[in-house]
């Protein structure tokens, strides 16, 4: 474990590059510059920037020579999980008005541009990666590989054709959902750091592991957190999943077996990476989103 | 020029190459395989294949071991070209219920899963590169990125963005439309095979400038058919463009001043690879192009 203000400041430290480099994008003002100022909308609506400070962690510890030369790499997995929520908030997907407490992007910008405002997404994650000058070409292959497969037809979008179009009725298909869904690009934020630093692949399997039992965690809280939580400060309504009628990790295991789950997810997590977090930061990171109240 | 015979057999043995590469992707029956079959129904419903048989071509000429060896490459910007059209035919976008004759993918799987198979099919088109064996890792992040700046936010969906959003009145605005929506993606085409094959710079560039002048040509093509064509063989509702209200090639030259057009556009493509074009096949394509009637 971590001292907690030692945590804080280098989580504080990572976020605050991610925000400045996300910044930084999509700047100019060419003629069809309202499609920049709709992806601009979406990638600056905050957020905890959980899968960027894991990239730049992940690229810490497997030794690259400036933590901030990940940066590209982290911040083109925040394009593709941006993407992802744009269109996940469409009328014809979930049908939101509000996204961490402000109007979503079809709201804002309206449908057209907010489904292409979502399409433009993907392309500059990749364009992001592919013009990084800290990487090499192995690196950068590998890590538009990764983010290709956490994003695929057998990652974040097979997940949610499976929450939106099937029905979940055991723990079993629930955690297929999400181990697509929310798990398969928590674990390429992971890995993402892991290859642009070069990584050995026994580093990247723990990466992934890691990824996957906090992206487990984090889903099976976001469902507790839905029934418990607080409607202000989880900036979405309460009860909005139930409302669909919906079968969550509460419905199946309880509050109390959801907090039990949590834990045990946490545990897997800390112990996939305990060859290789040094000075703890994984481990303080795994606790706290397993307590985590937004 | 090349013969007629041997132009079309070549074209052929491409597009027959093309169509079997499509049609041994995502064959696999995961739970979410309703994904897959909305991928695939765009995917393999016909269509020219003048994008894939021009990466095909430049490959070769650029010195490519095997033309074969370039078919992942030809059948990413082929995937990508397919979430397009699918996103194209939604109804926040041009709210098309036929393509190519056949009912649009959001007609047949709804519209949440149209969506998402449109999602699902770029990360699966960088997939499809940067697994491909042949290339080494310098030519699949060239691939990548050339394909990334293609279809990005300055490429295909900036091109959409104007069309569907903005209103274009001149020539000049007419021509940067399609210059991104069409010219983007057909000029990537052919600088793909380029790179595929490792070739030159100076070969990229005439690749790149023969692709621009193909899609304008192909658009000014297009915007006559749209008045002149016949609704059976073109697959969509003669003038659908102009019941929108959209400013056409037609509407700003003519039709005698397009057909001049075209002419011209065709003719600065084949010079720009008059050095590499070795048994004429580009030429003839070009020329294909130019008088086609769907």
């Amino acid at each position: 474990m971590m001292d907690q203000q030692i945590y804080q400041a280098r989580y504080e430290e990572y976020r605050k590059a991610v925000e400045a480099f996300l910044n930084q994008q999509l700047t100019d003002k060419p003629r069809w510059a309202d499609l920049y100022d709709a992806m601009r909308y979406s990638l600056l609506s905050g957020g905890k920037r959980i899968r960027p400070v894991m990239t730049l962690e992940f690229a810490r510890l497997a030794g690259i020579k400036n933590w901030k030369d990940a940066l590209p790499v982290a911040c083109a997995l925040e394009f593709v999980h941006t993407y992802s929520l744009i269109h996940d908030d469409l009328p014809c997907m979930d049908d939101d008005d509000l996204r961490r407490g402000k109007p979503t992007n079809h709201k804002v910008y309206g449908e057209t541009l907010a489904v292409l405002a979502g399409d433009a997404l993907q392309p500059e994650a990749y364009h992001l990666i592919l013009t990084s000058h800290a990487l090499n070409a192995e690196q950068k292959a590998a890590c538009a590989l990764i983010l290709s497969e956490a994003s695929g037809a057998d990652g974040m979008v097979g997940g949610q054709v499976l929450d939106t179009i099937h029905e979940s009725k055991t723990r079993e298909d629930v955690t297929l959902v999400h181990r697509l869904k929310t798990g398969a690009m928590i674990a390429g934020a992971c890995k993402l750091g892991v290859a642009a630093a070069g990584g050995s692949e026994s580093f990247l399997k723990a990466a992934q592991e890691y990824g996957y039992q906090i992206g487990l965690a984090f889903q099976i809280r976001d469902d507790m957190l839905d029934v418990i939580g607080d409607q202000q400060a989880f900036g979405k309504p309460i009860g909005s999943d139930q409302d669909e009628g919906k079968v969550t990790f509460v419905d199946l295991l309880g509050i109390e077996g959801c907090e039990q789950a949590v834990l045990e997810c946490t545990e897997k997590a800390k112990q996939s990476v305990a060859d290789y977090d040094a000075d703890g930061f994984l481990s303080t990171l795994a606790d706290a989103m397993a307590i985590r109240n937004i």
